[in-house]
């Protein structure tokens, strides 16, 4: 049996879908020849340490009950510099001016010749070279499947299932906030201000909806996607983006009476006529990229493989969870 | 640079596809650091062999000109027993009647320690746990994307980007022929008679369709996938199959006035409730497996990424190419 010696930092919902998945999936991984044991987790309040484990249950019954899985001196930094461990994964939230916390932990758990596995979008979409250079300076794997699409598994199809293609373009929707809101404004004739409210309270969009609706999320992924698997050199800062906030039932009904839908959509191509950019665009009604809902969709132009599309759940954090495994699996199977 | 040996066992469509899509991505493939070296190819007529690699534009020619690569005494199977190489790519040709020679140049190879990739439907549907099992005690990898879906990726999704997922059920369109002819019915409300006619002038339908239209293609692919991903140890002949035959233009009819399609669907289920099965279905117009054309669609419940829906060309020959190239580059990947 592969023991793979993990940390969680972050503890939220995403850290916590982890630890629940690790739990639930350990016959699944002993299958694989694969035992994982948490070292460390680590939270805003401090960290729980154990050199054969700590509890998970436990962790997660804390984390509910005092709002942190802290029961020692351990800062998240100590964990991740001081326990001998072979993977980080990195739960904490996407920030976009500094990509701190993330920034720093994944850095120096680089240094540390650690694996990264991360959902955390801001630092990529910030420094992925600098991150990317680091991991390699040290020999150690730095994935990220979480950061994009949710369980929708588009930079493993990319890079291994499709590995021998050369990926020419990739349209998306990859923001379920927003594809749900359009969906809604036109299936009702809503305005925006009111579906925005009804996401708002089933939790489909945050009080403060901006990082989703001003297509600042979608972008984020946008370059994390030109940066892996086109091997761009972008952040942020260079892509060309509008949300959807301008978008009038009037204009989704037009839309509609010619067949079409309006989606917000990323784009990312390669080659002499680069684009990277987010935008509403019409989208004729049985197009691929007309998903409905909170989906989210991507279509993958390839050389070889022709036009491959795949659609799934772009959010939740079991959901979350089930990319960051499969990227743990990968480095398994890999390095052990 | 690893350096990966192969022989090349059967050179129709998709053999000289894969020959081709070997010199296209020279230099793609260096950039990952693999060279792949063609020591062999076998055809019908026989054999060429080449210690530093035979000269795949040269056999191309040979082969459009003479019908045949040959220009030794080496049989196909000389081929894979005696030179010393890494992975047989079997591109014979789909018998399921007993798999040959497919069968025995697959055990073969397994019993010489040579990795096998092929895109062979009729061994893995007749005897598929003879194969892995060979496969295993040789300690070698058995790999066949292109077995199912052609260029979509739908065995490397479900073993690798989703694993830790339990794959719950599949459905899918499984056959572009069959897929083509009903979305031509459904079109123009012709018959399925002069739909397959067009179908055959086009070269999208045999001159003897039976092993498409009557199913037959669509349960080999379920058993495929049933014994891969779920574990079933299931054959050809445990597949509850019925093809598109009888479909008249005024089901379709009557199916449409309802938004509903009629589509041969594909499916296996795992657990108490297993099922596997060829049949054509009604699928509501705006569901995911409501799909047009000769395009394949795949639909994969899991417990955790949820459902996840995957479409791509289904045949051809640089498609199919593509499958096996990526089967390659995963063996030379994790072996070499």
């Amino acid at each position: 049996m592969k023991t793979v010696r993990l940390s969680i930092v972050g503890f939220g919902a995403v850290g916590q879908g982890v630890a629940r998945a690790i739990l639930q999936k350990k016959d699944y991984l002993a299958g694989m020849d694969i035992e994982l044991v948490v070292l460390g987790i680590a939270d805003r309040g401090g960290a729980c340490v154990g050199p054969d484990g700590v509890d998970l249950k436990a962790a997660i019954k804390r984390k509910k009950e005092i709002g942190s899985v802290a029961t020692s001196d351990f800062t998240p930094l100590d964990v991740i510099k001081d326990i001998d461990h072979d993977i980080v994964v990195d739960a904490t939230p996407t920030n976009i001016d500094d990509g701190e916390p993330g920034l720093t932990f994944m850095l120096e758990a680089f240094r540390h010749r650690r694996h990264v596995v991360t959902s955390n979008k801001g630092p990529l979409a910030l420094k992925y070279s600098m991150l990317y250079d680091e991991a390699r300076k040290n020999g150690v794997q730095f994935r990220f499947e979480a950061t994009v699409g949710g369980a929708m598994p588009i930079l493993n199809l990319a890079h291994d299932a499709l590995a021998g293609n050369r990926i020419m373009s990739i349209e998306g929707i990859l923001n379920g906030t927003c594809n749900y809101i359009l969906s809604r404004m036109t299936e009702e004739g809503l305005s925006y201000e009111q579906v925005l409210g009804e996401a708002q309270e089933l939790g489909i969009a945050e009080t403060d909806p901006s990082y989703d609706v001003e297509g600042i999320d979608t972008a984020c992924k946008l370059v994390i996607l030109a940066n892996s698997i086109f091997g761009m050199d972008v952040t942020y800062d260079d892509v060309d983006v509008t949300g959807i906030t301008k978008i009038t039932p009037e204009s989704l009904s037009l839309a509609g009476a010619e067949g079409m839908l309006i989606k917000l959509i990323g784009e990312v191509r390669d080659g002499e006529d680069a684009i990277i950019k987010v935008v509403p665009k019409l989208v004729p009604k049985n197009h691929p990229l007309a998903v409905s809902g909170t989906l989210n969709v991507a279509l993958l132009r390839t050389d070889m493989a022709g036009p491959i599309c795949v659609k799934g759940r772009g959010a939740g954090s079991i959901e979350t969870a089930s990319a960051i495994l499969s990227d743990i699996i990968a480095i398994g199977k890999k390095e052990f």
